[in-house]
């Protein structure tokens, strides 16, 4: 296997080839997916370094890779060495990558990329940068060229339909839905290029991204038809029969340009240029028959707020993930009682276990993130085999899992004390706490955004100027990603809570090299009531699961706060309890005592 | 004097003779001033009552007032009877004054309007709403043909500059400040239009609004020359002087559009639809020499972020406005414990003894509030003589008061116990204190908006599903308007909080026919701190007078709460204190006790 120095070999002798000056790679896919099947993983393979939310660019002499605030310090590590930069994303004095690229660029250079994979507003962005320069932006099969050994397969793993007693609805009933909403936006089409939007669409479900149950699929939908984009032999026969019944035909995964070069109907066709991929913008503006509308998908937003059926299994889902979860913390707190050695890496074995057990099980929802002591201060640590750490008997353990479920996708962490604390310990965990559960009381007039809110989960850090480099929560897909939009809980978040959307809520503390607290819940928005001064929303919690107590300063409590944790606990053992044995029963209530 | 039926009557015959099926009449001058002078309230002489951010509309069978949440009450008070309706802005069910002309514009109709006192913006939506009906929308001199009896002349108060000394720099160097802000937004010129945006840029003061030291003026600014447009003789020689020096020539108040009739140079001139009066607009297209581009008024945010002079004056100017509360409370306090009868209008008379006597005292910042029990509820209840209550020994006396000297100006409000409370009213005190308290002790990391800011606010009222009608604060003119933009503590108000902005901190409750409280100081935003995480900023009180803490439920509070109220006092007594005789230095000390 090629080391990173050769990869880069390979792709600048391909550059130069091409007379390609720079070449960019963004984390992304041809559905702009935030995690995307490991055939499209250029970034990481050229770079070295998993990640999302990222742009690699390499030129003849430099490459550099664009990373956000859960990256620093990992990229920081595993770049060191390998001639590529690691660019902190939002950090005064660092370039943003249309900064870097104005430098970079001589006049008349190319700028290389492949339209196929990067989304339309970003392709828009660099061309721009490219014109201010002097530059040309082409799109070159450059990544196809430099990288053949190792290179996974599209993914083809079986597909199948979430049926209505989990899903709410039909396809049938949702392409009605969608139509309605298209003709409110005055469009005639849509094509819909989001896995999650394709997902819950057509209820389709399969396995092509890893801990996420979706398939590489586009669909098009006007009035009269839909078409699905997706190898047919994929389907399962019911799965076909239920997609015929609602009007939708297949074709092959790579026949949409060709689809749409060959219309002859006009159609006012609805497009989000932040997902849509540059190609396909190519093969729609050659045919005249289509008038393009450029908005947001609408289905962003009908999926972000869940029907009452969706609700109920979710939180089915989630009170059994967390009978999973008190199993797990009983059974390592035993074994580490018992002088057993554990390491991070156990911990997912453990968990497992319980969860794998579930009949509903699918898969977890992401990689386990089990991380003792200093690792936890990194927020996307990911403990692997023979690389981990011993869990220690002091300080804390963070750990951050969840699963999908027929009924529902949960993620969940908790941070556990696992011997003696530092008082700095105790005080960074109970802010935490304090963050977290300012936003689980919190109540706001209806119009309130997710920017707003996350003011205040921040104000017990802010006061100390502390902070979290990362949203407080986001959106969770039903059976389906675990990170999900429009809404969430982050500085400037624009979208309005409505009842029924989902969010995590999930502040930390992050000190480089000596402590990491996070404390996670997923939550959903629904009414608190109406007065005279109008309709009041509130979150109320999905998941029942105890937070450690044992490293609160009680006295750093508000009444309130105080009283909400008091209140929470008495939920946890009241719904979660009688899933359990008595025995396990016994010991959840001593850890959801009042303090 | 006619009353509000003749005067109606008066209106809606010129309005037949004119064609005029609807007349529309916005809370507005030709400068789109809050505050109009008397000669523009043509609202008010028309419905019979007085407020702001209000829109009077007349048609032959119709009148209808649309007025904000401040002045719902008094509104349905004044206009029972008067057959104009009541119209309840922002509430559910409630027509909007676009709704309600399309339902009562048949096609063909005219609306008339005024257009040198209508802002563009309004008159562009207007116009809209009337292409939509199919109905016409014409600017008509209906107010000057029907308003001849009793109407104010418009003011000519003598008008004088404001020296460095109190404003930090010259109308020179603020001319250079402006031009380069204009050459960013690449124009040439900028029409100059709000009182306040004058007043900066000129340092030009005067009377012509009640309780705002503002002159009625517009002026144009281009590359080279500024034109002030107001009568020459209402300028002190010492004002002449220096704005000759500055460049500034002086043309007739009305002479604006005859000026821009005349210019031959080309210029890319900037102009506020938000504020622009509709006149003058129509004078500016008719000259091709200039290109238009509609944009914020730069001056806006200028003014907004006070400097280091400015921030040193106003702080001089709360202290001994502190001292002039603490005296007049004192005095209240012991002439009602010496059994004497005080009635409401009686507040003002002491407060602007102990203010007037201010060698820098120039007039009150806008008209006393002083409201006993019930009467508290009304938001913006002013006090008649011959029609106020008597301050009775039981309740609250709310106090909303302020004054403008020549070094800054004030707002401030504290609700007085006057004798026993209900625990209602204690508990409505100390939600209010806890609201003002939380804004007052915030911390956040730059970047964030007022509207953000104000979900901080709100959290211990919405907690409890209660709320008050109004922004938690709003912004202070220096030496100048009470109320100023752009940034207010309000839901959804965009604009990011810098260090310099002054805003005031006024939560309230406000029950209709029982308790009114409001706790008010003015804040300034300033530096927290820089650390890891960024650049973090906080308020701090610019008003040291005491909060009364007897109706204070000390339980409620937080102990991060409790601990900024008897910080807040130890300064009220640090800071104050030496600007009093020992005796009242020794009531004072008595307030501040902590709790």
């Amino acid at each position: 296997m090629k080391n990173v120095k050769e990869r880069l070999a390979e792709l600048r002798g391909a550059m130069a080839e091409a007379g390609c000056h720079a070449f960019i790679m963004p984390s992304s896919d041809p559905h702009s997916s935030e995690y995307a099947p490991l055939h499209y993983t250029a970034w990481e393979y050229f770079s070295g370094f998993s990640c999302e939310n990222a742009n690699l660019i390499v030129t003849a002499e430099e490459a550099a890779l664009w990373v956000d605030g859960r990256f620093f310090g990992a990229a920081d590590a595993a770049l060191k060495g390998s001639g590529i930069a690691s660019m902190h994303m939002g950090v005064k004095g660092v370039p943003t990558v249309e900064e870097w690229l104005g430098e970079h660029l001589p006049k008349g250079a190319v700028l290389g990329y492949a339209a196929e994979t990067m989304p339309l507003k970003q392709a828009r962005e660099l061309s721009e940068v490219c014109r201010k320069a002097g530059a040309r932006f082409v799109s070159l099969p450059l990544v196809d060229k430099a990288w053949t050994e190792d290179r996974p397969a599209l993914p083809t793993t079986p597909a199948w339909l979430l049926s209505r007693e989990y899903a709410g609805k039909t396809p049938a009933e949702k392409l009605a839905i969608l139509r309605e909403k298209l003709r409110e936006q005055g469009c005639t089409a849509e094509i819909v290029t989001t896995l999650d939007s394709v997902a819950w669409l057509l209820n389709l479900r399969a396995a092509d991204v890893e801990d996420t149950p979706y398939a590489l699929a586009f669909c098009y939908v006007n009035e009269e038809d839909a078409v699905l984009f997706m190898a047919e032999d994929r389907l399962a026969p019911e799965a076909k029969k239920e997609l015929a019944e609602a009007g939708v035909t297949i074709a092959p995964y790579d026949g949409m340009p060709a689809f749409l070069a060959e219309n002859k109907k006009e159609e006012t066709v609805l497009i989000d240029p932040r997902s849509l991929n540059a190609a396909l913008d190519l093969a729609l503006r050659g045919n005249k028959a289509y008038s393009v509308v450029e908005d947001s998908d609408p289905i962003v937003l009908l999926k972000a707020v869940k029907n009452e059926t969706e609700l109920a299994c979710t939180r089915a889902a989630h009170l059994r993930d967390a009978a999973h979860m008190v199993r797990f913390q009983k059974e390592m707190e035993e074994r580490l009682a018992a002088g057993e050695t554990l390491r991070e890496t156990d911990i997912d074995t453990i968990l497992h276990k319980y969860r794998g057990s579930d009949s509903r099980f699918i898969t977890e929802s992401f990689g386990t993130i089990a991380a003792w002591g200093p690792n936890a201060a990194m927020m996307h640590y990911a403990p692997k085999v023979g690389a981990d750490a011993e869990i220690e008997r002091h300080g804390f353990l963070l750990v951050d899992s969840g699963a999908t479920y027929y009924d529902g996708t949960t993620d969940v962490t908790r941070t556990f004390a696992v011997g003696p604390l530092t008082e700095e310990e105790k005080l960074g965990y109970t802010r935490v706490l304090r963050c977290h559960i300012d936003i689980a009381m919190a109540v706001w007039k209806e119009g309130a955004t997710g920017g707003e809110l996350d003011m205040i989960a921040r104000q017990a850090m802010w006061r100390h100027q502390l902070d979290y480099r990362c949203g407080t929560g986001h959106g969770v897909g039903h059976v389906g990603a675990v990170h999900e939009g429009p809404h969430s809980l982050r500085p400037h978040n624009a979208v309005e809570f409505v009842p029924g959307m989902i969010i995590t809520d999930e502040p930390g503390i992050y000190t480089e090299g000596s402590l990491g607290v996070r404390i996670e819940n997923e939550l959903v928005c629904v009414e608190a009531g109406e007065s005279e001064y109008g309709r009041f929303l509130r979150f109320e919690p999905l998941m029942y699961v105890p937070i450690d107590l044992t490293p609160v300063l009680v006295e750093e409590l508000t009444r309130e706060e105080k009283e909400w944790l008091n209140g929470y606990h008495a939920d946890v053992l009241g719904k979660v309890g009688p899933l359990l044995s008595e025995e396990e029963r016994g010991w959840l209530k001593k850890k959801c005592a009042a303090i």
